[in-house]
């Protein structure tokens, strides 16, 4: 490779959106499948979630090679009423999974006003972000939620029992751009470690324990037994609430469905045994579609959220320099930004996405 | 008083809903209201939250003078669909208002699956938990939000946008109790400065910045310009996400409704005045049910969370002492325990609802 002295490589989205359809139909995806898959994972890297984007595309495929996912999966609605459904999954991508759950849920909106899907025997799905706005399009509030392999310690607690259980709102706007919370139930998000193993820095103190439950600053520190913490880090700064929230999502996303939960969602490396015992079936989720107009007039609507977002926006900041940001401010200013300028990949995913590309006799870009 | 020495008085909770009931019968409340509202109220002073109950009864009463809470409301639906409504509180009592669109909730998620209700033109509402916990007895999840006075700077932001705006999720259990999360998405609920102040103390840095932005230990600091934090305490360790979610309370309650938003949430304390601006009506809140079998049989939905609750309750604490708790621990422990022994009130408090009896012609237990 010439460009092994710098950081990154830069390639564009329609690049990476076309090797990655390539790769998923190449394990056997249908068409349709691996052009939504590839959407939804390749949307990560867009909008500047690098650890959730093409970085995983060979984990995905060494789950398919493990027979932990299923690239023909038959989707189905397995119990329903006018405002809910719960979807199995067939073991199919929840990359795959978790759009056709949504989609099942904006058209139970359109009907009943809301649409509510809980999802089993999936996998992981990529960023929450992705299938939440999928609603926006519809003038509607897009929820989304998966619960994920146990990485998280709740307050008091030295074993893992949750994941970083990501929870996603998405509300349409009028002129102003939508409202895009996305947030792992953590203090900090998995991904943030790995910037720091790479950069060989330290973490900062209240975003992971070590293995006996004192505070730890060591990014590799998941690796030696410790945890990441709940959002508020401890219990005198509101750890039980991040504890309590991630919860929340493990409850909608798998024991509404009928998936695994609590410790014994399986891990997404595929190396990592499955766990010893397996209450349900496969990763969970749960989407979300609340028709706006189900409450108010969309033009009502848009008008006070406009009003509300140009408030926060105009408060007044601390230091002038860091203004008051709405969700998904940041992630809508990379996404434009990477669509000019191309989408950086590091050193390690390119070699990683050579080898791949090789494996699957696939051309890489 | 013969017992000025002491901390505190002890009343039962058949004491103070009788007195309760009897304040909000004389205001004007309906029979049927002030049963609800007390009960409503009451259950904070039960569960713990002693902030939020008997000692706001002469608060709520100063709204009514100040005409600020209407005591005999004509509680109107406004909009609605299969899973939806939306409510017109007629300026009443939150203590009223919610319970009742607790149970339009309710009856949607009868027929349709789920409900959903967002109200507008009320007040505020005590603790959460009170609301959400109803669906509970139709087995039933329940969720409720408010939004309220601005106390909370976003990250970043000098300026109060945002009040304490609580989330519950009430699920229910088999053999095991109920799952009920009741949380400020702030790193500390206001309640908790006031136990600071009142024993003088000092706050844990991460509650609370002073007028210029600066960390602040002050428990008095929001009388001076400060303000409350986001659950996440800062930006490192996740105060976007607090800011966040009370964001998505306030949307829910107030934007979806027509309610008051952002910083125009009408105050509390009636002396406050109001907000120069007001976009909406009066307080907002929302609240949700979802029937378990809208998703999956409630037997077997019952036998998993408690075998959720069970692994959580047996996790490895990091010290003996402190075991993991399931968030409802304990509330519903104190809620047995002043059943059994009564419900202290401090001083204060005390003199306060001795004074309200006397301005209100009606006999102090």
């Amino acid at each position: 490779m010439f460009l092994c002295f710098m950081p990154d490589q830069f390639f564009t989205y329609k690049q990476l959106i076309e090797f990655t359809e390539t790769v998923f139909k190449r394990i056997g995806c249908s068409s349709e499948d691996a052009t939504t898959a590839a959407h939804a994972l390749i949307s990560a890297d867009l909008r500047g979630i690098d650890s959730h984007g093409v970085a995983r595309l060979s984990g995905y495929v060494r789950l398919w090679e493990a027979k932990r996912v299923n690239a023909t999966p038959q989707i189905k609605v397995i119990h329903e009423s006018a405002s809910t459904a719960v979807v199995d999954g067939d073991g199919g991508l929840g990359l795959v999974v978790a759009p056709h759950a949504m989609h099942i849920a904006i058209e139970k909106a359109k009907q009943a006003g809301t649409g509510w899907v809980s999802v089993q025997n999936s996998n992981h799905f990529g960023i929450a972000g992705y299938h939440a706005m999928i609603a926006l399009q519809y003038e509607m509030i897009g929820m989304a939620m998966t619960n994920a392999s146990p990485l998280v310690a709740p307050t008091f607690s030295l074993d893992r029992m949750l994941g970083t259980n990501p929870i996603c709102v998405a509300v349409p706007a009028g002129e102003e751009p939508p409202f895009v919370a996305d947030l792992a139930t953590t203090t900090a998000a998995n991904g943030k470690l790995e910037i720091l193993q790479r950069k060989k820095q330290k973490a900062p103190i209240g975003w992971i324990q070590d293995k006996n439950g004192e505070p730890s600053t060591d990014p590799h520190e998941l690796k030696n037994g410790g945890a990441l913490l709940p959002l508020g880090s401890d219990k005198e700064h509101g750890s039980h609430k991040g504890y309590a929230l991630g919860a929340v999502v493990d409850i909608f996303s798998a024991l509404l469905s009928g998936a695994n939960y609590a410790p014994w969602v399986p891990p997404f490396p595929a190396y990592v045994p499955m766990p010893s015992e397996q209450p349900g079936k496969g990763v969970g989720h749960f989407l979300g579609a609340m028709r706006i107009d189900a409450f108010r007039s969309a033009n009502d609507f848009k008008k006070h959220i406009d009003h509300w977002i140009r408030g926060f926006r105009n408060a007044k900041p601390v230091v002038s320099e860091n203004r008051v940001l709405i969700p998904g401010d940041i992630e809508r200013e990379m996404q434009v930004q990477r669509l000019k300028d191309g989408i950086p990949v590091i050193e390690p995913v390119v070699n990683d996405l050579e080898q791949l590309a090789k494996k699957l006799k696939v051309v890489f870009p």
